[in-house]
């Protein structure tokens, strides 16, 4: 974790602990720093497993068995380590996963396609197989953990550590989930994530798992950004241990489908606005509101040329109602709009409409909503019903600061 | 103008006249400022004229029209107006632009449409057309003014004026290419361009000037970027007096016809990369080299890629070889490649290949390539034929500085 806070950052919630699972961390030393930077969390036999991941093409081995192992549907461990993200390190990347895998699945006895590995920091050197076996050895044994320490544990120039609970009703039962993630800079995950791991006790098939987080993921982490440049390692794993005792959700027709459903997108939507309120030298948390567009994946589309715009972002920096680049960022995105239908708002005030700016608008109730932290754009491109929000940062001088002024 | 110049400036070079052309300049006050900002350019009768403009389908009327205008293959005029880009000013803005084509062509007895005019500035506000009727009144009888004038006077925030020129062969005469261009932020043209101007004496047909014109930009303006954000004004047009007596180019089987497309993107690609070593907060001139791509557009789009991306520009910044940062970029363009046969270098010095760091990789060459003005990036894909080479610069507080630290 880094020394100097986001100001958007936000306390760390009270998580339930959730039955059928353990959580450990230890410091494997793969950076010369004093924090724990392995984390291993253990799983009741029976965990259900669902999995999003980076479409980046250049993605990490970690992510490629991965994307392999969910398809089984079941779970007993996940790795986590920090420092080193083990991308681009060609088949000694891969053999350093396998030999994570195999040593856990020797110590639970249990198939090595349930045993995930993530992995974040550097690319391009090779995760250190000694260092990494020494950790996992150390972190059967160590004491168990808390969320906190485990959400401190992944993060790698996160600012501070990010969780997030709900709770959904099941039949007569209440079902419980936890999640942590990581997540500063380099997020853009379109349509996969960044490292994010949600626990819950529900008695979930795997299959109706993986469709709730598909559809939720569309939603929630392919909806934030903070810089454009999507990661060679996003994951977000779900796990279930089905201790809640609840009757099985077998699929969207199950009783209380819906309401894990619900529950699951709200601890989604949590931890992907955490991860834009610590975007590297994010100094205010952005939503930009699309609505009006042909349809809601060309409305989110637009809200993503807009939060990835490099003017709009410093203009926000700037406290500077300047939707004149929002128009230049619609009219860029390759989508559908007519500049003379097209209408731009901040906070709710509107300061064009219909492609021009409004005779009576008085700028001086937008510009006491751009002095603070959390910003509103209104974009309405008056051609259909298609909407989406889409969520980012501001971009400052601590952006490059963090990522230009010293040697990574 | 702004005060500070680019680090990357150019003198402005020794632009020959081109017999049919005339330029003055003017205060026309569109901004409270002491300098000239109205530009007028007459032309002799019967200029052939091509252009391209901008796809942000949020563009000005100057750009609507000017493409109407452009399909008729004749110019008797052109003015450009800097402070005011008169985009998304709706029917207002029209008759802005309307109105000067009016004034213009009833002083030459010209047709309307032959008259072409350009606006950049802030978006949004209508362009005074009480103030542009007297500029184009004082303009008509100003002393004519020299080509470095006119390349400040279309200036906004650029820091140094930006002019080329070259000559071909056509027949048995000499053709001259005198062209000057703008631009330094919401730079990703794509496909269209940003302020430019070329003006020739050769005899060209509008059609060939147009085919030779488009080439060409999809290897100059096409394929630079300094923030990835498409301005909605952009515009380069071509004029050709025809005043050097060659035995008229009709098409691309005519005497010369090779030779004058080699002068024009020689002046394309000079004023192009002009435009980068002017982009906002530059302090590095970056020239990505993409080869073994399954195709040139293929190239292109992942050149692009690694351009845009603000971690990769923030990395140069820091004189940080980070090639991890380029294998992402690579990986998120949404084109094919394949990880383990792609291969990173730096000022031509291998760090990666087929997917893994060099063994032996000395970081010495590349640090000292780093320290310099003008940076090379390479990258082969390893799967095809296709190449290109995109042209950018560095990502830095000076940037930030530009477009967040003070209102526009």
């Amino acid at each position: 974790m880094s020394d100097a806070v986001s100001p958007l950052a936000a306390p760390f919630p009270v998580l339930p602990p959730i039955e059928g699972v353990t959580v450990r961390t230890v410091r494997a030393g793969y950076k010369n720093w004093g924090r724990t930077d392995l984390t291993y969390v253990e799983l009741v036999e029976g965990t259900a497993v669902a999995g999003v991941f980076t479409r980046n093409v250049c993605c990490s081995s970690e992510v490629e068995l991965g994307r392999q192992n969910v398809a089984q549907g079941h779970a007993r461990a996940l790795i986590v380590n920090a420092g080193n993200s083990n991308a681009f390190t060609g088949y000694r990347g891969r053999e350093a996963v396998e030999a994570i895998m195999d040593q856990v699945s020797a110590h639970l006895g249990a198939p090595r396609e349930q045993v995930f590995v993530s992995s974040t920091g550097v690319i391009g050197v090779p995760l250190p197989k000694d260092k990494a076996r020494a950790g996992i050895e150390a972190a059967l044994v160590a004491a168990p953990a808390t969320w906190e320490d485990a959400a401190r544990t992944i993060g790698t120039t996160d600012t501070f550590p990010k969780g997030a609970t709900a709770t959904a009703v099941v039949g007569d039962k209440t079902v419980t989930l936890s999640a942590i993630i990581k997540g500063s800079g380099m997020i853009a995950p379109d349509m996969a994530t960044m490292l994010g791991y949600v626990f819950t006790d529900a008695d979930v098939s795997p299959a109706f798992l993986q469709q709730a987080l598909s559809a939720v993921n569309l939603r929630t982490f392919s909806c934030i950004t903070v810089d454009s440049d999507t990661s060679t390692s996003d994951t977000v794993l779900a796990f279930a241990t089905g201790k809640a005792g609840n009757v099985r959700i077998e699929n969207e027709n199950s009783t209380g489908a819906d309401a894990f459903a619900a529950a699951l997108e709200q601890v989604c939507r949590e931890l992907s606005h955490l991860v834009v309120k610590d975007g590297e030298g994010a100094q205010k948390f952005i939503a930009v509101h699309v609505s009006g567009a042909v349809s809601d994946a060309s409305a989110r589309r637009i809200g993503l040329a807009i939060a990835n715009s490099p003017l709009v972002k410093t203009a926000i920096a700037g406290e500077d109602a300047n939707w004149g680049r929002v128009v230049m960022a619609v009219g860029k995105a390759g989508e559908p709009a007519d500049r003379d239908r097209l209408s731009i708002g901040f906070g709710g005030t509107w300061a064009a409409r219909d492609g021009q700016p409004l005779a009576d608008y008085d700028e001086t109730p937008v510009a006491a909503h751009l002095k603070g932290r959390e910003i509103s754009i209104e974009v309405d491109i008056g051609l259909g019903d298609g909407q989406a929000t889409v969520w980012t940062c501001d971009l400052t001088h601590g952006y490059i600061a963090i990522n230009a002024d010293y040697r990574s």
